[in-house]
Formats: structure tokens, C-alpha cells, sequence
């Protein structure tokens, strides 16, 4: 067994879970902040740890650009190069093909695209991007898939979402044949450089690593907007048979209600047993509504992103700290928050560093919006096992504070 | 008595220092970190604390025109305001004044330059550099000097010499009627932020700690590169009177080899029993070499500026960490550094941040720079407690790496 996914408790279509990775235990619902290039920007590891973050994500395409696959996985893998021996996740590239790129051509075989940095010519299918994550080593990896624009007329739907499936099998395929190329199984210096750093991972006790595990591969649903496509993408993928599997082409300028329209829809046919990930989700409120629902992981830029935008999710509701309102405020940003940001520091002081551009600003505001998401979901976690609903906990809110 | 200044072993004309002041115990020879908008550029109070940073800087002409004095007093001055209860030195504004304005008019009352950031009119004399220092409440503030430009002919040398002494008299003159309007006398929430804040500060401890102190105000030689000129305001410096003395004026582009020939004459006329002050240097060798001829005290931009160029200093050598070379070295930065970032993470790792532009790379690189050059005066000091030399002490090179 690769993963194992056991439920511990049940509150409407919520479900208070346990993940067990190669790396790591990981309790879901759970939210995964994205480390794109091998960092979470700004945040050190230790940080990272000390915010008890138990999984977080990387980016295929950017780590394949720079510096490397081969690179990273001499090194052990992502956890020996990042020196982080709690879980990762990375997704396929099969996002940032299609967003970040026009010029893409893209066929049976896959998708010839030009890199976002210098222009020079690459080449994605299911068969090297299961190559490149098995290269990086992450405990849980995505199928290489087709992300169909929004909006897109439903024989485009239907096209995209059966080259998806079609793709999924050749994914497995080459990752059943490959697996056992993990990093962590074939690079020798690999265990030695992870107990050289982070020495005091709270989350590496020899009962919750195991090693021997190999990665394991995740499906993705597609089927753009259309819930019969959606249905047909999740029964194909279940048939095609994944420890665990994600909604994808979701979040991709969608009206909200439409989003959860869909993944209602969804996981329907997903395996109750299983995990169920949402990729690319979403704002506080809607981590918790997603999880209310019945969703078991989620992952976003935009606590990270925000955060270097001085845009801080709080409690009284969302604050924008470059405002000159807080240039004199010697309260903290979040009365209601335990991180370290919201302990120490003032209003004014955030609000200075932001407007003097201080590359501190970006390190404070990512721990913070980090703490506050990890925060709302412990919580939601905590309304499952108390047998509360999970819709608009506490103090979650996303609008701007008055 | 503002603070206390006492020597507790020497060796050669080296001294091992304790320097008391309001807000920390710091042991001499010291170096400063530079923090210059009320942040040590990336790096996190907490994190200054744990490299057991005992005093830092804070830049005066950059802190009044932003945040503004004014902010910064009432959140209690630097100490409330950056939410740091160890130590800090505030510089006067006049080196700044004079680096980073071309357009600027100095008379007899003081200096009218532009705002290097929107180029908005200010005026800087003695009495408004101490208004201004007063209340950013910093434990050490520094008389308001003219910083002679290099080269400069003799009668240009004598002349700004001379105003500087005028200036030190006006500056210790409005200092000594004002200074009993520090923040930490008259702002009555500051021991609230100080104690909401920080709350392990090592060295937070009552005894070492006395509010009731005020501020100390140290004079500062000039005299160009004029050995005379500079025995000649060192002597008036010390007949106006200070608790402590810098030599400023250098590191303006002279030859190594003069700094050293000025620092060493102007040594000679400084008082033995107090705080020498040495502004603006050096290497890791240079601030030993310094420390070695009786300098207390050394500010410098340059491992943090370094760091952020991706430059570090190492028991090895200097390593540009953007080298190819590096690019999968496994390796620590330095195998003889014990901070957190060479007991962790690769050199590849380091040099992936660098390259990818990674706001962690500035983070990591800076927390080992200061690491290094606190290490450095760390075995300078322990040298001297030993009475062993302090010239070139085993492992520190500037060169680069071979």
C-alpha cells in the first residue's frame, strides 16, 4: 500500500480523515500551501514546521524548467533538495502548460510548449511527467491531464475530458512500470541529508515514515462546466482505478456557484473511501464550505499570493495593510490569531514594512495568511470531531473588514 | 549614568568589553547589524534573537522619511514600533544626507537636501537630527556630523572638520535639554508592547535591563584623511564630552591601508576607558584587524547587502552562490558554520533560490552572513578573554573560494 485513508469521523458529507503518506500523517480535511519552485515563497522550512504544515505542494512544470528533474532528484528527491521531510505533493505540469503558455501545440501524444522563462522548446505527455514526479519524489503525484479552457462549448468539453482519461491510463501505465525509481528507494545519500536537516521534525518518528511505500498516483476529473461530462470523467477515472482522486479545471474564472455546482456534482461518484481532492481552491470560506461538502484536500496560491500583495485574511475580515488607516495602529493584525506575526507585531509596523517595500512585508504577510488558513481548517477538522457543521466557521471571512 | 562601559581583559590593544545599556548587556567587540528602515533587510526579530544579535542599527534619514518620527514615537519608539527589546544605535542622517542627495545646501545652521524618494524638501541641523533620534528612542544616538567627501584638499578637511566639532557642541547642547522626552519615558504603552513582544528575549531579564537610564549621545571624529586634522577633532570631540566616541568618515573610497593609518592615529586620542566606535566597516577580516587595534563597536552594510547578491562569506573562502559549480553540490554552505541555514540546506538548494529569484534566497543568505560575521567577533572576543591575538583569526578569508 502506498497511501492508506481511513475515516474517522463523519459530520453531514464531511469526513475527519487520516492520511498516511510515505512522509507523513496528514489530517484532512486539510489545506496544502504551495511551495511553486521548491519554496514556499519567503518562508523557511522551519517556519513551514513551526505553522505544523504537514503537506504542501510543488510545481512540476517550474521544478522541470529550474533547475532540473535530474538535479533534484540527485539531490534525494524534492525532500532531500528542500531538505523537508514531511509530505509533498506535486501536480503534473498540466496546469501551467495550458495557463501559462500560447504558444502550446497539443496532440495524442501530448504537448510541445515553450518555456515562460527563455522561449526554448519542451515537450509534456503523460509519460514524462510521470518521468519528471517520479524524479522529484513527491509521496503523492497528479496524472497528466488536459485543464480545458473556460469557457468551452460542450464538444470541446468532451473532447478535452476524453484525452484526460485517455491520458490517466498511459499516466498509470508508466508510473506502474517506473515507481520503483523514487528517489527515495535509489539515491543512497538521500536518508542522510534528511536526518542531517530538520532535525526535530515533530512528524518523522520511524512509526509514521516508511519509506519502503512508493509514491502514489492521484486521477483527475475533468469535464469543464457540464455535470454529465464531469459524471462520465469520474466513473472512467474510477474504472481506470487511483488510490486517490482530484476535480481539476476548476477555479479557471467560473462563477463561484457554478464551481460548487460541480464539485457537488462530482463527488458523487467518487469513491467515499478514497481521498477527494479539490485542486486550486480557494478563499477561507470556501476551503470550508469545499470541506463541508465532503472534499478531503485543497490547494492554492492565494493565501501566498495575497500575502505579497499585503491583502491579510483575518478574523474581523480581510485586511489591506499598505491602507494609510493603519499606519499608526499599534494593535495586532488579528487579535483572534496565535502566529507569530499577529504576537509580536504591530499593525503600523506591517503597514511600514509593506509601503517601504521591505522584503520582510512578504515573509511576515505569507506567515500569517498561512497561519490563518491552517487555523480555519483545524477548525473545521475540530467542528467534524465535535459532530458540528463546518459551513462558515467562526470569524472566517473573506470580505473586507469595515 | 546613561550607560556603562568596562574593560575586562585585554591583549595588545585589544579590549574585551562590557558595554551596559538601557535595553541589553553587549559584549565588545560588537558588530552591528543594519537595519536600516527598522528591519535587518528579510530577517525576522526572532530570528536576530536566536543569532544572538545584541544591538542593531537603525538609519535615521531613512526612518524620518518613512515611516516618520512621529509613528515611530508613538508606537513607543524603534524598540515598541519593530517590536525589538534588545538594543539598537541610531546614526545621525548625516552620512546619508551627503551619500544619497546630490542636490543638497549646507550652511552654518545645517543641511536642505531632497528626499531621495520623491525628491520632497527637508532640512537636517544638529537639533532636528537629535529631535528626530530622540524620539525613535534608540539606547546610543550619534551626534550630526558632516561627512567629508574623499578626496578632499586640507583647507576643505580643516573646514568641515570644524563644523562637525560646532555641530557636536549644538547636537549635545538641545541632546542634553531634550533627552528626558525619550518614548520610553513619556510613551505610556511602551512597556505594554515591549512585554506583548518578544516575550523570550533572552535578554529581557530586569537586571539588565533600566529604562530609567536615558539615551547616550557619542560624538564622532572626522578630519578627512589628515592625521593631524584627526587628532585635532578627536580632542575636541573628547573636551565637549561624550560617553563614547566614533570615528567616522571613512570607508569613503580611501585606500585600505589609509583607513588603517587614520583609525590607528585617531585611536591614540580617544579615551582608553570608553567605547571606541568604528562606522561603516568591513570584511570579516577587516572588523577582526579593527577589533584587534581597540575598536569597540563596527557597523556595516555588507553582509546583508552581500547576502542579498548572493555573496557569502565563508569559513572557505567567499562564495558567489549563483555559480554553476554549485549547482548540485550537496554540501553546506559552510562546513564550519553552525546557523541554521548550513545545518540544513545544500548548496544546490541555496544556489536554486539565488538563480530562481526566490525571496527565501535573500532570507537564508542574509541569517548565514550575520551568522558569520557574528561568529567572527565571537572568537574575537573569545581570543582575547584567552589572550591570544585577534589578527587573522583561524578561518576567516574574504578571498574568494578557490
Amino acid at each position: 500500500m502506498s497511501i492508506q485513508f481511513q475515516i474517522d469521523a463523519t459530520r453531514g458529507s464531511a469526513r475527519l480523515g487520516t492520511l498516511i503518506t510515505p512522509h507523513a500523517v496528514v489530517e484532512t480535511p486539510i489545506f496544502m500551501p504551495v511551495g511553486t519552485l521548491g519554496s514556499v515563497k519567503g518562508v523557511p522550512q522551519d517556519l513551514l514546521e513551526e505553522l505544523r504544515v504537514q503537506i504542501l505542494l510543488g510545481n512540476t512544470y517550474h521544478l522541470y524548467l529550474r533547475p532540473g528533474v535530474e538535479t533534484v532528484r540527485r539531490l534525494g528527491g524534492l525532500h532531500g533538495f528542500m531538505a523537508w521531510d514531511r509530505a509533498i505533493l506535486t501536480d503534473s505540469g498540466g496546469f501551467q502548460v495550458f495557463s501559462l503558455n500560447e504558444l502550446r501545440k497539443v496532440t495524442e501524444e501530448g504537448v510541445t510548449f515553450r518555456s515562460h522563462l527563455d522561449g526554448s522548446s519542451h515537450f509534456f505527455s503523460p509519460e514524462s511527467s510521470m518521468e519528471a514526479q517520479i524524479g522529484l519524489g513527491a509521496d503523492i503525484i497528479m496524472a497528466f491531464d488536459e485543464c480545458t479552457e473556460f469557457p468551452a462549448d460542450r464538444e470541446r468539453m468532451r473532447t478535452s475530458m476524453e484525452m484526460t482519461a485517455r491520458w490517466a491510463e498511459r499516466s498509470k501505465e508508466y508510473f506502474e512500470e517506473h515507481k520503483n525509481e523514487v528517489p527515495w528507494k535509489t539515491v543512497s545519500s538521500f536518508e542522510f541529508q534528511v536526518s542531517s536537516g530538520g532535525a526535530d521534525a515533530r512528524n518523522s518518528k520511524p512509526e509514521t515514515r516508511n519509506l519502503d511505500r512508493t509514491q502514489s498516483l492521484f486521477g483527475i476529473v475533468q469535464g469543464g462546466m457540464d455535470l454529465e461530462l464531469r459524471k462520465e470523467s469520474a466513473l472512467r477515472t474510477v474504472e481506470i482505478g487511483f488510490p486517490g482522486y482530484a476535480i481539476g479545471g476548476l477555479s479557471v474564472g467560473e462563477p463561484r456557484e457554478v464551481t460548487r455546482e460541480v464539485v457537488e456534482a462530482t463527488l458523487e461518484y467518487l469513491p467515499a473511501d478514497q481521498p477527494r481532492y479539490l485542486m486550486g481552491v480557494g478563499t477561507p470560506e470556501e476551503i470550508a464550505t469545499y470541506a463541508g461538502m465532503g472534499v478531503d484536500m485543497m490547494d492554492c496560491v492565494l493565501p501566498t499570493r495575497a500575502a505579497r500583495h499585503g491583502l491579510l485574511f483575518t478574523s474581523e475580515g480581510k485586511v489591506s495593510i499598505k491602507q494609510a488607516r493603519y499606519a499608526a495602529d499599534p494593535g495586532p493584525l488579528d487579535p483572534a490569531c496565535g502566529c507569530r506575526v499577529c504576537r509580536r507585531y504591530s499593525r503600523a509596523y506591517l503597514r511600514h514594512l509593506y509601503a517601504a517595500n521591505e522584503v520582510l512585508a512578504q515573509v511576515l504577510n505569507t506567515v500569517h495568511n498561512l497561519s490563518f488558513y491552517l487555523d480555519t481548517m483545524r477548525r473545521v477538522r475540530h467542528s467534524i470531531r465535535l459532530g458540528e457543521g463546518t459551513r462558515s466557521p467562526s470569524g472566517v471571512s473573506s470580505q473586507p473588514k469595515p
